[in-house]
């Protein structure tokens, strides 16, 4: 389940309270698998693919949705029907760049298996790219690993790191690869859950921070060699964002864009060459297929900041996961990327603390 | 009211039934007024407002709706309100171009006096240039007119043609101005009504069509003079649409994109000149301000496209109103710009009728 | 090549001159591929793919582009990267609803095989459903397919009716598939050329108009059945629009969105299953991969308006020809789908003539 | 020109130089003017309207511009022209919100006055709320303010804190108003300016933070008072960003969404009543009004992340220069606002810097 998670250092950013978990799974009924695939012959793969269900019954019990992209170096499917419906009807994927065609496929063929009875699919699948540890042009994720991520999709504690999608990833110029986070939010007498779970492959080392102290700064290359994403090359953060909070399609849209502040607290800018897209769910409301008419609860706007609040944090926790869970790892063309070194970051955070009054 | 509506000379396009009175006020709650400012001193001045309410009550119970722009040389106020929350909570304003500001401001200063308890208001102010038959550079139009404009604000017929905000303008190289249809639609065992009203102020005389027939190409200019609207000098059209159909937010903008094809049969193309937007606002879900929450109701995707029909007929019929209605005007400059001439319009539709078999 | 085109038929639309193909094609350096796939064993497929290389040289020297979704029921990649850079950086693929992944990883590994040295690639494919005609969950296309597409395009006419990943569409209730159609435009005292390329597979028999004349009405399921598009069943429409004129990625937006008015004088409204996605490149610019700065030339806002008539009047005729090239064609479950009569169609333009004065 | 400017203090943010002014004005044509109205009688007013030339030929050579509206409570004229056009035609507004329409209006009239011969004029004019402060609605503002802001501005140095449109601001419970920053920019060998200027109104206290460090945690209400903005009630930030850089449109509203990383880093979570509404524009590229075509350029894709990170740096430290020029106010209903004490900001800088290693 990867090295720590960020509270398990005695560390940990913002003020709202974690659900139990402190995953996207607090938010009742997802699901996430994973899919890893960490081979030598006939070439050296780093890659795999991440699921996340919404729910199970997505295929026929609709979530509304809504995405924003901060920088659309990337890709995102499914996007066009969301902006139009703002409905979520599949399970969703993150994989790598070259892989997300046969990630959506197999989405589709996954229901056909199933015997979903719907002419055809809009899947959403992410993608950032694991070129600089993974042969990616051998084009590695299969249709059976996506339908392995979703058969083995779980409830309970994510796996974080280099796992699944998030296999072959580069955060900071540190080992990245996924992490989750959630918080609870307590808004006119009702408590919901906001939780995320990031593909983390973008950023500068220089730009890092913890809770405000510039880490990556007190952490230079002399020290732990990094990768730098050149601007062109890729780097990309995918964040999606669970909530059971009764939220409409377009409030769904202004929770997605709150991503973009937990982003910006850890460091992430939306260089050029990144893919920095995020899409956000509500299980609060369900729709079903074909339904003539859904009766639907929407929370009051003046009700809507708490949960950005929550975005924003779980976003940036989820992040410092990944960065705390994933291990060094040696790869394509004998590449080594470090892992973030947990003693170091543990001293310059507390080099950092308040002297006392 | 005007010279005649399309319908009163045994025309007519479409094949949905119209509400009674064939006007966006067939949308139980919407009352229209319109204030007209037609004065030869100390200036030229052909121009005026109209005021759409949604309901009486829209202060604090607002409805949801969304825009589209197809061609946005042009201003509608409000509507980065509008893509953020969905949220119509004022009257609608419509005037001309140099006059957004002081109608925005009007609807303000009008809530202020009615004691309307909210901080502030971002209310929704669309325009169209007359500044070939008006002088525009008087800024003729004030706050107490706006205010007449709503307080007159009737439900019932609606005056057509060269009336408040649609006073000077031109549509197709005819005079043009304010027009209204609606349809009723019938979709999954319910009823509802579709209402538009448009300010028409755009258009080459070649591309008009009447259910088809091309009769700007058999009216031409030798015939019937026509002021050609320079592409870089204006011309536009908005246009708004109502219905008592329970749409979220994301369907009334879906709605609003409807607009277009209304539009395209009359023979607009979104020239460049032109400010083609479109407002669709529903009246079928109420959210009180500062609500915690609210239950509302959505028609389900499979029961919208009767609904997009109705809005592309009901645009196509407004326009085609505003030309039956405006009469002949002279103005700015001892310019005169005539109206589409009933008789010949009628002409043209009789050669173009079919055969028999 | 497709039974006739309409204007071999004696008919045609529009007002503005066409290129010498009357094709997306005259568009100089665009090119056209189809691969078409009709077999009966193991499965009934009618199926294939469409690719359009804006120009060989796309992986390096990329040209603007910009997308318009007028009804997203459907899937189009890369449209982030678009809405982000503007930049078209690979030729475009036209699939079958549940190939769109396959096509679109087909582009990356094509591009891996010709040594394209790019880290990955972010292509657009789009799609529309032929699941009617079509045994759509074997999944049929395969990477070789789009291969061979994009290996076998060519300058000069183009295809049209059931071929490529028109095979197995259908329009206002006939046969569809593939269409293409270009226009001559003189702006300021230059000549572009606008060429549009659709596949068309929506559309209601009723809302059927050539030319402003009701053709659908005049030719009813009692004489030629048809097959009525469920609205939740698919139904769809991509239209790419080539031009040389030297337009900024935003003005590429704004032809995009002009497929819109084509479509609406075909019939065209938006229907909600329907996934009508407009996208427009233009050769006039070209941008160096990874150069540092680019000197590029933009039309004067001014001189759009022809191009968005050219556009409109492309795709309308696009349309068309996709209808009266496409012949009679029997496929999945034994179902039959009849092509536009073009003896009859010619009869009903006749019988709407106008009478001589 | 307000208490201090951060950098006075011995503080500092970001990483990039600044410019010589380290102010908007940094990039060469823009200036400022404010008009400010503080009186008691008849009504209590804090309020203003602050103007910024892009260059004072922007009537007829338009700039390239984009927005964005990271949450959009609040209002921002001109915005459909831009995202159609992506061409800036007038100089910028920002005022309050009930005065949005007399200063959009005056800029049109002042065009007017001077002689520019255009048709009409689409102005951006944006707004933030200072009813806490002022009696607004009184509605203060006045087409003569907006003129002898117009009028009087200059390059230099740019007044900060409670001037002008940032009169009765408050920001993070600290009082606000108008600060300013810029940076300079080394990409693919040569230099450009970022600056920003904004008018803030927005923001818990708990969430400040200056260079990470949470000063607002650190300085309670049980020490300095704040009103807390409710969220329905407005708050708001408008960022505007200038560069030398030559960038298209799309490239602008790439810049404008940077803001949101440097809102971020300073605090701002876009609480759902606040407009938080940027715009980026260059006047690398100038386009001249009703020219056939432009000769244009564009910064490659890959230089421009150091951009990005220039925009965010302007913006952080603009607001942090708002918050230490902003000197305590007292105003409606004798309402006490206070300002950010400027040596406590310097202690808890102090207790948080890292303890030697």
């Amino acid at each position: 389940m990867g090295r720590a998670r960020l509270r398990d250092l005695g560390l940990s950013t913002g003020t709202l309270p974690t659900g139990p978990l402190n995953a996207i799974t607090d938010v009742a009924g997802v699901e996430v698998g994973h899919a890893t695939l960490i081979r030598d012959e006939p070439a050296i793969v780093r890659s795999g693919v991440t699921m996340i269900w919404p729910s199970r019954d997505i295929w026929t019990d609709y979530c509304f949705a809504g995405f924003h992209s901060f920088n659309g170096n990337g890709e995102m499917t499914g996007t066009i029907w969301l902006a139009e419906q703002g409905l979520l009807s599949a399970p969703i994927g993150i994989t790598c760049t070259h892989c997300v065609g046969v990630v959506r496929d197999a989405i589709c063929s996954y229901a056909a298996r199933e015997g979903i009875r719907q002419a055809f699919h809009l899947p959403v699948v992410a993608e950032t790219h694991d070129g600089w540890l993974s042969d990616a042009e051998t084009f590695p994720v299969t249709a059976a690993m996506a339908h392995a991520a979703l058969d083995q999709a779980a409830a309970g504690p994510v796996a974080e790191g280099a796992v699944g999608g998030g296999t072959g990833m580069i955060c900071h110029e540190f080992k990245g690869g996924i992490g989750t986070s959630s918080r609870l939010v307590e808004t006119g007498g009702e408590q919901f859950t906001v939780g995320a779970l990031v593909q983390a492959n973008y950023g500068s080392r220089d730009l890092l921070r913890v809770d405000g102290v510039p880490v990556g700064r007190e952490i230079p290359h002399a020290e732990v060699p990094g990768h730098r994403i050149p601007m062109a090359d890729g780097g990309s953060i995918i964040v999606i964002l669970a909530t059971d909070a009764p939220l409409l399609p377009i409030q769904c849209q202004r929770l997605a864009r709150r991503a973009t502040t937990g982003l910006a607290w850890v460091g992430g800018i939306g260089a050029n060459g990144s893919g920095d897209i995020f899409l956000a769910f509500s299980t609060g409301n369900r729709v079903r297929n074909n339904a003539p008419h859904a009766d639907v609860r929407m929370l009051g706007a003046e009700r809507m900041t708490p949960l950005f609040r929550a975005a924003a944090e779980a976003t940036e926790e989820a992040i410092l996961n990944a960065l705390t869970a994933a291990e060094t790892m040696t790869g394509f063309k004998g590449r080594t990327l470090y892992a973030l070194p947990l003693d170091r970051l543990q001293q310059v955070m507390t080099r950092y603390r308040p002297k006392p009054l």
